[in-house]
């Protein structure tokens, strides 16, 4: 069976592997994960229980999102959605995923965090505050490199584009920012991306929408229907 | 020039790339930036201003850990620090490197931000409790990998070893853990690597203790003597 593609709602950080796997436009299939109550049989194909996770053809799963998207791209690096190995984009690819996982993502871990605090509590706007700082450190970096480019890595999209536009929503989401006031660059960049069918088939597909892929998404199939997988 | 590392102290997440440069057995040099008195020149080869970042011979800087260590991999792969890129043991290697940067390495951030919050305040608890639990959850992780490895991805080194022996220290720095005890598998592969040279290398440079290089490690340069090559 094609890769399978385990993407966790709502607002989860796979909605840059969806984009990328439209982009690839090699065919797959999506399993949905409700990260509030997640079913039974996930754990045994990614024991974290994150998402996402690629199941691969050759049954093994592929965890951490940085993972999925650098094997996305050396599918097919004709598509472009990556770098050659040993270049100088491949570094700078790189370079800009590591920013968006370890420090972007990271930066909102304590607003999110806050949300598990009992309101009133004193630790409650110490989370926040230190999520917003964090965040907006972040955010003004990606604002200031969009100044003079028009993606994220050389002259074209790449994973890391379709990574940022699934996680840069976080900062609404959280309500710590109003994009288009605070970072206006970086609001332009995600708003090109929004206009792209692979980002308004991703929308769709955590909406539960109908979809129209513009790549090769074949179906939906369900933790229980992948479990024979596992004994191949 | 060769490329220089520039590394960050004290107990800077640097030392693993100082370690895969030594593997790496290609001509280096180090400029040691220490994290609590930048030098002043440094911003203007890493903005950011973190460690480790490499200046490679084309006069641009690589910032970012992970792409720093995907660099020196690649730079020459029959060396096997990493693997070549479309392969499993790449995907394995990044799954590992992620874990490492997003989970590892992010779960202390707040047990060092405790460090920054005065003694008796009630979030300096809360910082440290959540540090602990995040390191404890992604510690367990490890040993448990390590349970039926005698190495993180593959059957050698590679890059994601040299990081995660310049981090895992942190469990002890911070006084969270007693690794011996209560990781024991996680704790006796950091000791093999502990008798590694370039293992035994980093620590002397990072002390400032006299060093032999089993590498290609050819002196320390400074920020200042480095400034001429901005202009190159």
């Amino acid at each position: 069976m094609e890769p399978v593609l385990f993407y966790g709602v709502p607002h989860g950080c796979s909605f840059g592997s969806i984009v990328a796997l439209e982009w690839l436009n090699q065919p797959y299939r999506l399993c949905r994960i409700d990260m509030l109550d997640k079913p039974k049989g996930y754990s045994r194909f990614n024991p974290s229980q994150q998402t996402p996770a690629l199941l691969l053809e050759s049954g093994e799963t592929l965890g951490e999102s940085l993972a999925v998207l650098h094997h996305i791209a050396a599918r097919d690096l004709d598509r472009k959605l990556g770098f050659a190995q040993g270049t100088p984009d491949f570094d700078r690819l790189n370079r800009a995923l590591a920013f968006l996982h370890t420090e972007l993502h990271a930066a909102f871990s304590p607003a999110w965090a806050a949300f598990k605090v009992a309101d009133g509590a004193p630790e409650k706007d110490m989370l926040r505050t230190m999520g917003r700082n964090n965040a907006a450190h972040s955010l003004a970096h990606l604002d200031a490199v969009l100044a003079d480019r028009d993606w994220l890595v050389g002259n074209h999209r790449t994973v890391a584009d379709a990574y940022l536009v699934g996680i840069a929503r976080w900062a609404e989401d959280l309500r710590l920012f109003e994009l288009a006031r605070d970072y206006p660059r970086l609001h332009a960049h995600l708003q090109k991306l929004e206009a792209d069918e692979a980002v308004i088939f991703a929308h769709a597909i955590e909406d539960e929408r109908p979809v129209k892929s513009s790549g090769r998404f074949q179906s939906h199939v369900t933790v229980e229907e992948l479990l024979p997988r596992l004994a191949a």
